[in-house]
Order: structure tokens, then C-alpha cells, then sequence
């Protein structure tokens, strides 16, 4: 099945191309950028910056505009939050099936905010969306942190009940994309902050998430929400601290125990991108550590680690994300197995 | 007033010689180290680190035992936790008043643990120590993280009561000595651990130094804290996300007009060391970050930025310590000078 | 004296700002910048990016367009070089004093490129340049790396002469400027490569600098120079790996004496920024290192060390400068008192 | 075929595990490390501190002392040099072909320093060695920098003669072990040292590789080299900046293409551990860099970028290579695929 990628030159778009290029299902169709790119081959409108080199078979494609027509029924979407909210309209309102990772429609009352471990049940929303669309649709993926988040989050919510969580983030330098972070701002320090309202989707997301999709409308998770977000000096990987009050009491035991045996419908259906363990749990006192932890199961395993108690929570632990893989290109494209396993792809 | 420093090969060792060697009250005397380094000119002892030259009039001098006599009345100590226990007790045995930068008396029942801004009312503490001693005693300075955490909550304290704090640090290398933490822990990548009880020190000092010193002991404050530590990539200079919940409510802004006017006996007694404001709170969103705001006030003042409210707690704030100023070299010489201005140093 | 500051929003134009505001001769006069800013407020015109505070009384001053008229009769330039070329050559033709770290008058024929321990007699250029200004000039100096470069080979011309020299360099990234460098390139990385012709001017204004000027004109000096650029994540301090070959043999010895004995005019006169000693001649196996060694003498000193012969040139040497105070702004700052107290200045 | 590991505890033996768990000639047998480490498991006994995580298999095999028997034929060495010598020397002795990453041996007149695509010829030293120990050998792979800076100068030395080589390292943090580089130094910072005769071996090795091996003994090839080292804070990748004088002329176009077209021996017999192409030449102007490039073809590829004239010699290049890969354990694997394919293991 021939699949597109808009944004293609870009840093989520470039992780697209490095993940499907030997995809079991799906093969490279179009690669759409801005208009500056559209007509110029790919090696040349793209400054590739991932640590394996970009594939022969593309790089002399020809890049087109996000506006010209495509024969892939479905788009990958890594294009940036200022022009994707558009494009990914016009283009779920062609026919296509856009899989997204722009934030732009992850709120919409009938988009899926879909990580296929935890709530597949919201794919039914797709049947509303279409009401209004027709046969076209889109579905998106969460915030880099937010999946790793959202993933460590669930097993403790079916398990114990979350009444709130405090959650501190120390983010890696992709999430910014290319060139993104000025290495002034990283070397040798740590900036106390993100912009495009990071702290209030970190705050929001998980809430859809682990809401239920009901009578037509999501219905957010009754649980509060507080992050601070950090930028540090890491090149992939989003380690958070997270602090978390229980319903019902357990102990760190209990959690590890919870958490490590995390299935889904990925992991029982055999999706090509899933991890088979969704979440690792580390037993190190030291761990996760993103450099040594961040490409479990290829970048797809959620790392947890230091589960403890704790003094004004019930529970403290550690979570590492792969940002642009897991949190990002993978999430898109193992919410699209799913899709297709689902008989939702067009 | 001649001042010996103990442990003064060492990493605080090194600051202590670096903010003496110009004090207008204080000459560098006695420099004292393990057996291994006695008998050596200092230059030769001491692997120096610091960023300023090895001063001239110390390099030749030569560095003697902890067990050989000291003339100097006061004497500084950086030693490390393993020896410094037994060291300091015996030395204040001896009359000498050691003011201590480590972490072995912090919690004893008689000795302070002092902030000159936050809690110089300790001091009385030294005459119960004298009954057990004789003339000398032992004064210490909290934990690096602590002094940061403690002087930005004392303002809230004060203004509007502390009901619980959870606070997540991003702790600089040198926080570790030398050689310290391995720069491939360190080379992209977080460590969301530090051993020595980093975490437990974190949640028990800010308690005694909040608290009161009534009837001959001390009382811990009636506040919970949770901490999570984490070592980053960053030479100098510890941040710490902190969230509050609060007895009496305050707005941010009520919030930043504490903290930016807070001031203590350093300040009212004008001490060499005092920085002129204690806190300096950040207006710009971004604030603070360790190169940039590390330094100020000669590493002596605390910065604090991006006070907001929070959806679980009161307040959320980020704070800033220079960890090896402030919060160690430069923290035991402020409390010298407070000290002396009392007439407490023998 | 009043002194303007051209390019005051840019990294070197913060520099000459925070190296200004105390000086005992110059005063800050008007702060120009692009057109953007003219007309904001400094504060809000600037991303202020330096480890010390913005000068409280410089950061409500208004920013003027550099096309506006200056009552400063002598102008620092920290301009782009986009730009710089004809502002600068406006300037000096409306009778100002340019001193300009820019890189586009430094190969004019009658424009010296300054190093005031060096080449001082090449400021007879000035006279040259007058007869086509009328009263203003310009006067510029060198490359970043350039600086500690030719301050490195001054003193072996002189006492042995300079057959050909190959250096690689080390290069900070605030070299760069702001944002400069993408943080995922800095971050465990090496850049291989700097623009806008970085290899090409050192291996040229050492030529000149190291010529002399005679009958109104610059003569090259004769020796080749075969240069390496790489971008490494260090914030402050170009390093330099240096060959050297020699007309007449020498030992490491001989050539550490000749480095270490190393004076010029800014020494005799005591010129306020010069350094007491423009080479330290370190003897640690280990040493320079930017961290510890850039700020030596306020960052105007030049460090050099592991001076030792060679298989295939006669001398192996290490050099480090601070590549925004003596490679910059400092540098520039330098060379206005050296015109001052020649009585150069309008 | 049982192959053994010398060392297996370290930074050089845990490449050796992570590169042999899937090997299709070699199985892992015995582990062997210090006495300290003697009689654990490997998963107490070692801080495994790579990407991947520690294999299954091989976290619970017991570790045994270097002194015990082996049943294995085949041992990899990755001692430190401080023991290296003796027990390879013993194990030898006993009839074992040590294929050893160690320095010790390296320069010994009867053993090969060997890299397969450059000097298989020198395997002849083997049977001259077996006269002195018997059955037994020792055949070393070079220190990480002159994997790649002989890769690099053998097709140079080939096609054109080399007459002098000048190269400067930027070496990374892993040559160094672990704990290796203390943090500090390599945080916002360079160290121009590397002790252990680094420069030494540099200016060495590469001279008795590119020698020949004729009536029983080693020739040295007649150029000179000299080398100027230095740590970077780079995880994996020593770059090289390198500086060729050649006996006849050539273009970078001619050296691009001689280094493109290299093979050798591992290549056409297609051994497993072999890269298809040893060097990959490179065009982009900024190319290689350690993050993007130290991978190619699983690190056993040597990077190659920036072929210029130059001012002094005749050629300047840059290059990359994997030291840990292509530069230690990697390098010893093909060593032994080499000698499996030319029958020579025991």
C-alpha cells in the first residue's frame, strides 16, 4: 500500500522515511513539503540529519507541493502546527486518510487521539468524523511527551485509579526540530521552558486519552494535571519525573507489577512498529537513561524505572520516551497498522 | 583573622582558597588534607579546576595533615562525608570552631544548620554545643540543592505557610566533585539519580532549617516534601522545579513580591560575602537558566523565575543555586562572617 | 570620550557593551542596530545572551538606525558583515573614528588590521587612508581565530623567523553568534566545516598582520599558512593545534622563553584591557583548556601550551583565545586605546 | 566456534560481547575478566554501559579469571594494557590464537598489527611467531585513531606515495573507558592530551602497517607523521583532520577516487564483519560528522570527507571512524574472520 508523507524534508518527516523505508505494509508514494521545496529532488531539499544515511530510493525523488493531488489514499503528516491544520483538512476532505502528528486537530471533538495501546476505542470516532467528511478522516498521534506520559499513566489508571499527577519533563533537543534550539541555549545549561504551550498540552492530552469516547463526544479522564518542562542538552529522548496520587492505594510492587505486564491490541495483533513489551520496567537504581535507553525495541518501548513511594504522592517514578520515534514518526505509523489490521484505511 | 580550610584539594576546597584568598577579614592559613597529600606544596597536592588561576601566594605553600595542630581559631572544612565525621569532632574538641560544608553533623542535636538569611536564631544552638565541648564547636551549611530550596521557600513560609513541596532538580557535575560523574554518564544523557541519600537530605533539611531552635533542640517545620534528583550535563549551577501548596493562598504576584523582597541579617549587617538581594526573581519566561544566571551577585544570590499557579498545588516556580558558591564554599563563609559579627568566633 | 556601538543587539555588540560599561576612558554613547530595532527600547530590541546581567543603565536607552547621525565621534562596529561594509565606509567618511571587528575593510589597502602587541606601527596606514576620507578612518581587527593565532607566531618571527605554519582550530560556538549553530549539531558532535570563508582568512591576515607596511602600502610576510576549521560545543574559546616551521632551529625551550618573554606597546603604556602578560606559557602535559584557561586576565591573554618539537615541522604547540573578548569586542576595545593615547582619535 | 573474551567486563569486551551475540561464525564461550570480577555473574560483574541492552544469554554466564583454562580456541582480548601483555603472552603459549585489541604486542617483531583490507600479507609473521611459542599467537588490531588514519593513507600511499603525514585527533570520550574522562572535563570544553603515548602510537603504527613484511621481518614504511591529539566531548567518532605530502602530485579528484575504490581481502571474500565499501568519501562540504556518520555500514566503515589542496602540502582531508567499532572490538572481529578464512586458527 503506497502511503505519502507531507512535511517530508522536515525532522518528523525525515523520521518517516527513515522508518517506512523497509516497511512490511506500506511504501514510499509521495513526498510533499512547502512550496520552497516542491520541484527540487529530495537530497536537495532536505538537510538530512539522522544518524543513518538517507536511503538511495528516495533521495532523488522529486518533492511536491502539499496542495498537489495525491494517489496514496493515505498521508502521513509531519508537517509543522502553522500550516497543518489546513492542509490536513482540504486533504482528509479529498478521501485521504491523514495520520498525523501536527497538534493542530489532536482536539477536535471527532479526531482520534490515538496511542493504539491505550485507546483504540477511539478509532469509533472515525465513523462521526466521516458524517462530516465523507470517506476521508484524520487521526492523530499525542505530543512527544505526552505518549510516553500516556503509556505510563494507563496501566496505573486501570489498576488503582489516578486522582492527579505532577510530572516534570526534561526534554531532548529534536522535539524542537531543525535547527530548532540555538547550542548557546544548550551547552552548559538548561532552559526552563517551551513554547507553543507545552505545559497546557502535557496538562490536556492524557486527559483525552485516557477519557472514553461515548455517545458520540469524548469525555475527559477526572484527573488533574501538572507539568513544568525543561530543555536539556540530550539529542533524543524525553525523560520525566513523575508524581502520581492513587484512588485506590498500591504499592511500588503493585505498580512495577502493573506496568510490566502493559498489553494492547498492538502486541496482540502482531502490528509490525509495536514493541512487544510496550513498557520496560527498569530495575536499576540509575535508570532510564536516554542514551542507554531511548532505542528499546527500536525506539517504540516506553522505559520506566525508580518506582518508589513517596511523601506527599503515593508513588514517584521515571519515564523515557524516544521523542521523535515513539513520540512522534512510530506513533503515527503504528497508529496506522492499526487502521489497517481495523479495515479503516481507505 | 587566620582561617585553615580542611580538605583543601578538594573541589570546595579549591573555592574555599578561590573566595579567601581576597577577604578583607579572613587570610588563608592552615591548608590541611588527607596524609596523602601532606607534605606536598599545594600545587603539587591539588588537581586545580577552577577557571581562575591557582593563586601564586598559595601554590608553594605546604599542605599539612588534619591531625597535625592548627594555630588558626577558625578553620573551614570541605572534607569529604568518609572522614569528615570524626575530623570535626575532634578538631572542635580542641577549641577550634569549624564551620563545615559537609554533611555529617547537619541533623546532630546541637549543631546548626545555617542559612544566615533564614535561620540565624540557630546560633543559639552553639551554647548547648559548648557544654558539651568546651570553647569550639561546629557550625554547617546545608546541602548544595537545599540552600537553593530552603531561601526560596523561607519568603513563602514566612508570607503565607508551607503545607507541602515536591521538588525535581536538575543537579550540575560539580556538584559530584572530582573526578566525579563519567562524562559518557554525562555526554547526552540525563541520570535521574544521585546516591549518598541526595534525595532523603533533600526532604529532611529544608525542615530543621524552617524550623525553630525553642528549649534547647530543634523542631522540625510541619511541612511534607518529595523530591526527585537528577543529574544533568551543566558545570555549575542547580535548578530545581518546585511546586507548593500553600496554607494561606497567594497569588504569583503575591508570591514574587515575597521572594523579591526578601532580606536577613547578612544584608541589614552589610557582610563581605552577602549578596545585596538574596532572590532575584526573573521576570523574562525563559529564567532562570544556569549560564546565565548562575553568577550573580558572585554566585551568592538565588534566582528564581516562572512563578505561576499550578492545577494540583498553589504555586509553581523554578529556582537556581550556584551549587558550589552558594551552596558550599560560599555558603560556609557567609556563615563565618555572621559568625564573627556576633563575636561567636573564638 | 563618548564611543558608540554599531551592531549593540548582536553577540559582539553585547560584548562591547559589558566590556564598556566600567572602562575608565569611554563612555557609551548612542547604541545603534538594524532597522528593526531602531526605536525599541534595548532591553526589548535584545536577547541579551551574556553570563552577567544587562547594565541596568544601558537597558532603557532607545536604539538608533545606523544611518542616523552620531554625536560619538568614535564608533565601535560589531555589524554584520551583510552590512557592515558600507555602513562602516559611510561612517568614516562623515569624519568618525570606525573600530570595527568586521571582516570587510581588514584587507583594504590602507585600512590596518591591528593587533596592538604586534603590528602597531601599521596604524601609519591611517595617515594614508585620511588622504582619501578626509578625518575619519577605519581601523579593524582580526578574525577571531586570527587574534590568538598571530599573537602566537609574533614572538617566534621575531627570534627565529617563520617558514610555514599549519593550524587546526577548535572553534567555539559563540563564534558563531546567536542563534549560530543548531544545538543537535553541537550536541556529540564535530563540525567539520565553518563558512563564510573561515579557513581562507586565517591563512591570509596573519600575512598581513606579521607584514609591515612600507611606502604607503602592506607587504605580505613570506611564510605559508595551511588551515582546518571545526565547530566544537564549547561556548567560549577557540583552540588551536599549531605546526610551525622555522628559518632558524629552536628548541621548545627556546621558543616557550620567546612566548613567555612576549611584550608590546599596550604593556609599556598600560593600557587599561591589556593584559599584563598577552601569553601565559603553560607547562601542565594537559593545558590550555578553554574552560579554565579562556578567562585569563579578563579574557585578553592568549594561552598557549605543550610546546614541543616535531617529526616533520621544528615546534608543536597549543593556543587558546577567548574568541568574543581578544578575538572580538576586546580586541577592538584594545586597539581605540592604543589610537587613544596616540592621540589618533578625533 | 567457541571463541573466548579477554577482558569481557570492560568498555572494549562489552563491544566484543554486543558485536559476537549474533555473529554467524563465532559463539561466545568463556568470559573472562580480573579476579575482582571472577566467580559473578557478568551481569554483577560488569556496568554494561552500551545503546543496547546487555543479551540474555549472556547476563547470567559466570565470569572467569584469566588464569583458568580455556576450552576455546579463539580469544578476543580486550585487557587493559596494564595486564594485557603477560596473559596474552601466557595464553599463547598454550596453544590459543589471541586475537588481541591490546597495545602490548603491537609493535613486537613476530606479530601481526593487522587490518585486513591493508596488510593481510603481514599474516605471514604468524608462522615465525609459532616458531618461538608453538601452536599458539598473537595477532593485534591498531589503536582506534590509526584504524582510520592507515585506512584513510593506504590507498594514498598506494596510488600516489606518501611522503609526510601531519593529523590532528579530536578523539571521543569512549576511547578513553569507563569511568575514563572525568565530566568536567569534557563538559564546555577540550583536553589537547591523551596520555598513554597516544601521539606516539599515532606517529608509529601506521608506519609498521603500511611497511611490508619481507625475509622474517617488519619494514617500516618511510614516511614521517606527526600528531597532535585531543578529547572531545563526542560519545563515539575520533575525527581526524589529516595533512598528506605525496611523492606524486595528485587532485582531490584523484584521491577522492583512489579512497572511493578501495577493497580489499574482506571484501571479496565478503567476510561478515566487513563493510562493503571501507571508505565512504563524502561531498558535502560539512561532512563527516561523528553523530551522523560514525555508523555507516554498523561503524566498520571508515568516513572520508573534505578532500582539498592545500597551502602547504598537498592534500587535506578529514575522517571518521567508530572507535570502538572499527577502531577496537569490530576491527578484532574481522581480524579473526581473516585469519577462520585463511586457515590459520587453531
Amino acid at each position: 500500500m503506497s502511503v505519502g508523507i507531507l512535511g517530508a524534508t522536515g525532522a518528523v518527516g525525515q523520521r518517516f522515511i527513515q522508518l517506512l523505508v523497509d516497511h512490511p505494509w506500506f511504501e514510499i508514494g509521495e513526498l510533499a513539503a512547502s512550496d520552497r521545496s516542491a520541484g527540487k529532488r529530495y537530497r536537495e531539499a532536505c538537510t538530512w540529519r539522522l544518524a543513518t544515511p538517507l536511503p538511495e530510493a528516495i533521495a532523488d525523488r522529486v518533492v511536491q507541493s502539499c496542495d498537489a493531488p495525491f494517489t496514496s489514499k493515505v498521508l502521513f503528516s509531519g508537517l509543522d502546527s502553522s500550516v497543518a491544520g489546513e492542509v490536513e483538512t482540504t486533504l482528509s476532505g479529498r478521501g485521504h486518510a491523514v495520520v498525523s502528528n501536527a497538534r493542530n486537530h489532536r482536539m477536535d471533538p471527532d479526531v482520534p487521539l490515538l496511542i493504539p495501546e491505550v485507546n483504540p476505542g477511539h478509532l469509533d470516532a472515525i465513523a462521526v468524523q466521516r458524517k462530516r467528511t465523507g470517506r476521508g478522516y484524520i487521526v492523530t498521534n499525542p505530543n512527544c511527551s505526552v505518549v510516553g506520559l500516556a503509556m505510563a499513566l494507563a496501566p496505573l489508571e486501570r489498576a488503582f485509579g489516578l486522582e492527579s499527577v505532577t510530572v516534570v519533563t526534561l526534554q531532548a533537543l529534536s522535539g524542537a526540530g531543525y535547527p530548532g534550539v540555538a547550542s548557546l541555549d544548550a551547552t552548559d545549561n538548561i532552559v526552563p521552558y517551551i513554547g507553543g504551550g507545552e505545559e497546557e498540552k502535557i496538562e490536556t492530552e492524557p486527559r483525552r486519552i485516557l477519557g472514553s469516547f461515548r455517545d458520540g463526544a469524548f469525555q475527559l479522564a477526572p484527573f488533574a494535571i501538572s507539568a513544568s518542562v525543561h530543555r536539556v542538552a540530550v539529542s533524543d529522548g524525553h525523560t520525566m519525573a513523575m508524581f502520581v496520587k492513587l484512588k485506590r492505594k498500591a504499592s511500588p510492587e503493585e505498580a512495577a507489577s502493573a506496568l510490566a505486564g502493559f498489553r494492547g491490541e498492538p502486541q496482540e495483533r502482531n502490528l509490525p512498529t509495536a514493541p512487544r513489551n510496550p513498557i520496560h520496567v527498569l530495575t536499576e537504581v540509575d535508570r532510564p537513561q536516554p542514551r542507554l535507553d531511548r532505542d528499546r525495541e527500536n525506539g517504540m518501548a516506553v522505559s520506566v524505572g525508580r518506582i518508589r513511594g513517596d511523601n506527599v504522592y503515593d508513588l514517584r517514578l521515571e519515564a523515557l520516551v524516544h521523542n521523535t520515534i515513539r513520540g512522534a514518526a512510530g506513533a503515527a505509523i503504528l497508529n496506522a497498522e492499526l487502521l489497517q489490521v481495523r479495515e479503516l484505511l481507505p
